[in-house]
């Protein structure tokens, strides 16, 4: 189908908006009135533009508070109405959006609503124009779309129907199913938005927390479904008032907004875009620095050896159990402190899974970056970090390790066998953009949001993860923006026995994030412990979690730069990542 | 009364929040628990410490989920309870806050839930410790402070009362006049918040938007004024969860919320600090520039006159009607761009005003940094803007305009008549500081919140004033915190036919701020004009909005660095600032 956005959804004047709009590969806009109103371009130029830039006007809107009013006053909004008329024709916009009524004088009185509505698509077929009537879920009294379609359907007009828009029918509970019993041809537009749930005014919530179909919790891709069902054939538009994106670059906005209607679309049944190969686990992480000196002492204390070089680049390959770091040194900058910038994930089918990643605009590595020599394909995540499809040491594919000469070593190690899990912080204003490319990108499972105390403000984390969690990424977010570069960033790492992995660390001279005394007193308060269990993990600065399905064990390495580790246990069926403990790391790091 | 505060409110580590609570003149705090188990420091040096600072520990909190259990469970809630009892004999704290269970498990059984508070209480005398039962506002049986205090009276314990939270009372409607039927010596404990009024989840709300008494919707002083006159003698303690308190500097906060309190107390009655005295017009703006260059020729095409020059500083008075301005180049900076750094304000009674200032924590200004030579009161705002309480040319008051020596000057203008209002963006973390400032310090009203639209995200504003209209103040906000010092602000001047006065300043060869043609399109929509007057408009840049009280007609300068100059026209009772047109000047000024 057809795919448009509404301008109002992303940043900027309007001239940079429609440019976003047509490089991210819409089809056509809605233009919103009042970046029209603010724009020194006439509305000729404007069509003029939107035409040079392959695009389409499909909407023009809002028209408010029209219908179901003294006779006074609807005179004064046909007359109001005529000029908007005159603008359309010069805009070349041919559908414009008229809101159910919130006045405080409009009469709750269908028959008055569709008697004044036929003749404004009276008068809006002199200028060949289609009247697209929407019910606000806070409209006076016309809030349902079933309610707007009942009054569409008794003015009877062939300039007047309906515009259906996801978030003002999900977010009232309203059933989408009834969407089929509206005839196609009467459903002139399709606005689509998703939204978190949240227990929150409807008007405030619509205002500044709509997000991209995927990002939130709404059944958006039903919706479609039922509209497509009725004969809909018209644009899939997204109309989307965010706090965040209103300051985000509109660039990035309108791919991450056309990356979401593909999701959608495949969602829905309406096309079949290459399928997800969901990762099996991690094939290495990598972790770029100018400056071995801080953190080779680091891995080698945490049991990693080094295992091989590569043959034509200055990166190492760092190895414990099947947990592997390369330790990259051609940074290309100056900067000192290590980051990790890739991360090899398993996966059964990567030339499958980078055709999925193509086709939902991500943005496919150039061969040269990658710091690899065999032909993998990867991608760039929002924030940078590059994600390498592998299948590592499976006959019939290339193996990444091809290129790496092995290098004498003495094994050994500290119990670890494996990556549990990476958590990457994102820049502010993508977190949402995120969290959708590692559901459809990646194929991995989005969890809930968790919000985390640290002692300078409201941590936003999520984590997403394959089936078996044996991947497991979690994203977190800042309270506000910063321009501090440094994003914390840390590996997991997964040991059978913490407590020996520990003693093994701490006695190889490895630093590890002192925990407060006070911790182990609440512990202590919390839970029972076996003799001695508590005071080992005193003595070793183990932080402890237990839910209903098992426990958890984890400590922290000293930071270098914004990178750090950690080692986990995981008994019994326990899924988390010791959100308990949070706060106290991050005061700990304060520190 | 005594004052509190609880280290929630404050950012940052617990040692800092201490220290910013004693600097802010607070006697004690109250101790969260999360606080206290991220902190390196032991229990008993947690107590030395505040000790040293001149603190109290009136509350360690909180302690949830205890009772209406069934009796396993509430066996290891003894037991756990037990162990914090031993803490706080460490930390020296002997009120213990219980919140009402939000367990699961909790049946619905006042007579349960208060032999078990009777027992928790039984325990907790062995330590000396009281316990202060807290209904909260999503409490699972007991949500409401009636409740909470029938289960207390029910149990009957020397050691058992009630700890009143302003803001689940509030939040939740129940009318606070039922407290003075609880007996003084029962209210444990008295915590303070307030909180804008949001349709928002309670838990939500409670958690992110709390603020400090005054800086919100509720009767806070009502609650307070019911809790005294049944007796309560415990402190006054601010308990306030916020998501921007989270990110700013734990000293401005603990003074902000000193302030809020002093405010609080005078509202209830409880003190009598100096009266407010409210001013009753501007006396002048101050603007700093190290480079005249820019701003003299504006100010002469808007019809100012250099009517005088003080007889020591660098300093010239510029004049039109009873518009005053000084410009003052001694900047001691190299900035170029002018920036509004004082205001005079006519007082009065300027002594018995700063007298006010001072008594609220206003930081009065050393005298050597005034621009003034006459003995003037001033204090800085929390943005920095110096306010001077001036009694211009009134007999007995010592004349700032004395410190000038008259310049020889062509007596002219554009026709107008004096200041209408200034405008001022405030820095993120300190928009709700500022109001309360604004309405406690300086006297004037705070109107109504509201959200203005900018190409980039949407900005805060709220006004503020005195009755008469004559001081007007709009604080601004920005959409998130930014590292860009420059903050935009304008000075609004009134004149009483704005059109004259536009074609005087073009002809003077003012650059005004374009305004885009739909625009006019726009409102020529919306309102029926007189013949002529809208293509006056559109000619002449000027913007027009009506409300049912009168009409406004306005236009904006072009900005010189972050300044720049509004001109108004109230006609009838307008009394708003055109804030329909706000997104159109925005987007006009991003261009």
């Amino acid at each position: 189908m057809r795919t448009s956005i509404a301008t109002v959804s992303l940043s900027g004047p309007l001239t940079e908006k429609l440019t976003a709009a047509a490089r991210a590969g819409f089809d056509g806009v809605e233009i919103f009135e009042n970046d029209l109103i603010g724009s020194p371009l006439t509305p000729e130029e404007i069509r003029e533009r939107t035409a040079d830039l392959g695009l389409t006007i499909d909407l023009y809107q809002p028209m408010r508070d029209i219908e179901a009013v003294p006779e006074g006053e609807f005179a004064r909004n046909l007359r109001r109405a005529e000029h908007k008329f005159r603008l359309m024709r010069r805009l070349g916009a041919d559908t414009v959006l008229v809101c159910s009524s919130v006045s405080p004088q409009a009469h709750d009185d269908d028959a008055l609503a569709a008697e004044q509505l036929r003749r404004l698509a009276d008068l809006a077929q002199e200028f060949d124009i289609r009247i697209a009537y929407e019910a606000l879920a806070w409209g006076r009294h016309v809030s349902t779309y079933d309610h707007a379609w009942r009054i569409v359907e008794a003015a009877d007009h062939p300039a007047l129907g309906v515009c259906l828009d996801s978030f003002h029918i999900l977010a009232r509970g309203s059933d989408p199913a009834g969407i089929e019993d509206i005839p196609g041809d009467k459903i002139f537009f399709l606005q689509l938005a998703d939204a978190p749930l949240m227990a929150l005014d409807v008007l405030q919530w619509s205002r500044h927390y709509r997000c991209f179909p995927g990002q939130g919790d709404l059944d958006v891709a039903g919706l479609v479904g039922a509209a497509v069902r009725a004969g809909y054939e018209g644009p899939l538009s997204l109309e989307v008032f965010n706090d965040v994106f209103r300051q985000a670059e509109a660039g990035r906005t309108a791919v991450d907004a056309q990356r979401s209607l593909a999701l959608l679309q495949e969602s829905a049944g309406l096309t079949t875009p290459p399928a997800p190969v969901v990762p099996t686990g991690f094939a290495f992480v990598e972790i770029a620095t100018a400056d071995t000196a801080r953190i080779t002492p680091l891995l080698t204390a945490l049991g990693f050896s080094r295992t091989a070089r590569h043959s034509g680049k200055p990166v190492d390959l760092w190895e414990q159990g099947a947990a592997r770091i390369l330790l990259n040194t051609d940074t290309g900058s100056h900067r000192p402190d290590p980051s990790l910038t890739a991360i090899g994930l398993e996966n059964p089918d990567p030339a499958a899974a980078s055709s999925r990643a193509e086709s939902l605009l991500a943005p496919v590595l150039p061969r040269r970056r990658a710091p690899l020599d065999a032909p993998l394909d990867a991608v760039a995540a929002p924030d940078g970090t590059e994600f390498f499809f592998c299948a590592t040491g499976r006959p019939g594919h290339p193996s990444w390790t091809g290129d790496f000469t092995p290098a004498a070593h003495t094994p050994g190690g500290i119990g670890v066998t494996r990556i549990d899990h990476v958590a990457l912080t994102q820049p502010w204003h993508q977190f949402d953009e995120a969290a959708l490319f590692h559901r459809s990108v990646l194929g991995l499972q989005p969890h809930a949001s968790i919000d985390l105390a640290d002692p300078y403000g409201l941590l936003r984390s999520r984590a997403a993860s394959n089936p078996e969690g044996t991947v497991r990424i979690a994203l977190g977010v800042g309270a506000s923006p910063t321009d501090d570069p440094a994003r914390p960033q840390h590996v997991a790492l997964v040991t059978d026995d913490l407590v020996t992995a520990v003693r093994r660390a701490r006695a190889a001279g490895a630093r590890l994030l002192p925990v407060p005394a006070n911790y182990y007193d609440d512990l202590a308060a919390r839970h029972e412990f076996a003799p001695g269990e508590l005071e080992t993990y005193r003595e070793l600065g183990i932080l402890y979690d237990r839910d209903e399905k098992g426990e958890f064990r984890h400590c922290y390495s000293a930071t270098i730069g914004s990178l750090f580790f950690e080692l986990v246990e995981r008994m019994g069926g326990y899924d988390g990542y010791g959100a308990q403990n949070a706060p106290v790391r991050l005061a700990a790091q304060r520190t």
